[in-house]
């Protein structure tokens, strides 16, 4: 069995793109790569990972800056910030972290972020890019799965791949990349959800599986083909009295279980949550080197 | 096996849509929904393409309308029709018919026209819209096939749906629709293509077999699970000395064999294909009462 590690792969990446802001950006006498993010109210979870771009952004010597509006800002004026985003020539692209409190319409957000600096993926024109095989900023996490899978050489043309879960963030794009007639693609994909009948027919028939349910290790040995390629997207907060923070991460499979059938799988955490942070970064590097448009 | 009937069910449509704009149009002192058609060439498909829709917006009481320019058009004349068209408040919704000349980017094309009058839905913004499941123009021929399950009350919530073929404008659209959350939606989706290896292990786990490979007679009986539900996007023309017009249209699907064993199936001609024009009309509709924003 082989582990797929976000960690040691997502340092790598990290390193490349730290030389590339080096070599094209700062020796070139260009400012580096500049990310924002606009972040409403004080949601713990949305602070952690805000402040984990940040601190992501730092590393690799990109530009970051937040900005911090508090939970009651009216739409009007959130939709303000995001035209003054897309003006300033000295932002490259910015995220509107999610959630946002209930009296604002995110889609409405989302649909006035300028496509070209929309690096989480969410704008309309980037999904529908996606969908159309043109270049497009994908969304972190599936973006973060298939590079994932193409640094480990995992051949998917040809493979059966079945998703477990349709959300328009991870399920359904994923889903999409991965059938279409590119590099790391070209597979046959099954998209399964709760309307599905009998999960387990198809999750067996997967040379490649890729759970992203939301459901606390869902997956267990029985569902899963041997030898097969197992990414989980799932992370869970459990308490725990053994670790500093007071809880452990699981995944949406039991690991200690499914490891030992399958020929690779991604570790939670240690897997693709490392990869989300490093696809956002790496479209970062795309909006400041201007290839999408 | 039923016959799903292409032919009654789009000319019950058009009485429907006829009657509409009579009611929410001309009898309120309206104008009547007018769909506008950029015809480039001479390209005899196309020409035929285009006079069946003029033909069938008299039929509606649509107001129709086609701008025709030669094969030799700079695409800087042709972006300078869609912004005209894209400003006329007179137009509701129109098309550039595709394929356009060599020395003219399609793409260009479709990404200039406003997507509040893409009736064609092959603006990314539409194509992204659908795959987030927010309202939009669909794709007319997945769009024809969601209304042809629909009025036939084909179930397809928890079935497994099997397409076969990925192009932009069926095979994935259709298999993107059928497994979103929504009515007429929630399957189960396997979308297969020229990389898929045993299709037929695929196409015979399919409760709805939709067929868009553009192969003659391509599936046979024994690809087919006993009572599928089968649809047949193919349409080739082959040489017949039998009809006026001398030739006849033959389907992706063996018809005479897999009518024997499914339980529901579009002929060819008389199925999809007459659906397609349908939801372009339907589509035209829905952008004259603005319904899409």
């Amino acid at each position: 069995m082989r582990l797929l590690d976000g960690r040691t792969l997502s340092d790598k990446i990290k390193s490349e793109i730290a030389q590339e802001v080096k070599n094209d950006f700062l020796d070139k006498g260009k400012p580096a790569p500049h990310l924002a993010a606009v972040l409403v109210g004080e949601d713990p979870a949305s602070e952690t990972y805000v402040n984990n771009k940040e601190k992501s952004c730092r590393e690799v010597g990109f530009i970051s800056s937040i900005y911090r509006y508090p939970a009651g800002i009216p739409e009007k004026k959130l939709l303000e910030v995001v035209d003054f985003l897309n003006k300033d020539d000295e932002v490259d692209g910015f995220i509107v972290q999610l959630p946002l409190p209930g009296h604002i319409r995110e889609q409405n957000i989302i649909e006035r972020i300028n496509p070209l600096k929309d690096v989480d993926g969410f704008h309309p024109v980037n999904a529908g890019r996606m969908m159309l095989n043109l270049p497009a900023f994908l969304p972190a996490t599936p973006f973060g799965i298939m590079t994932l899978l193409e640094r480990y050489n995992i051949e998917t043309e040809g493979k059966h791949v079945v998703v477990l879960g349709r959300s328009n963030i991870v399920g359904t794009p994923i889903s999409l990349m991965l059938s279409r007639k590119a590099k790391t693609a070209n597979a046959t994909v099954t998209l399964c959800h709760s309307y599905t009948h009998d999960l387990k027919k198809f999750s067996l028939q997967a040379d490649i599986l890729i759970v992203a349910m939301g459901k606390q290790e869902f997956v267990t040995a029985d569902m899963v083909k041997p030898d097969a390629v197992v990414i989980d997207v799932g992370m869970h907060r459990i308490p725990s009295s053994d670790t500093k923070s007071g809880f452990r991460l699981k995944g949406d499979v039991k690991f200690d279980e499914v490891s030992k059938k399958c020929s690779a799988i991604t570790p939670v955490p240690g897997g693709v949550g490392l990869m989300t942070i490093v696809s956002l970064l790496l479209n970062t590097l795309k909006a400041a080197k201007k290839e999408i448009n």
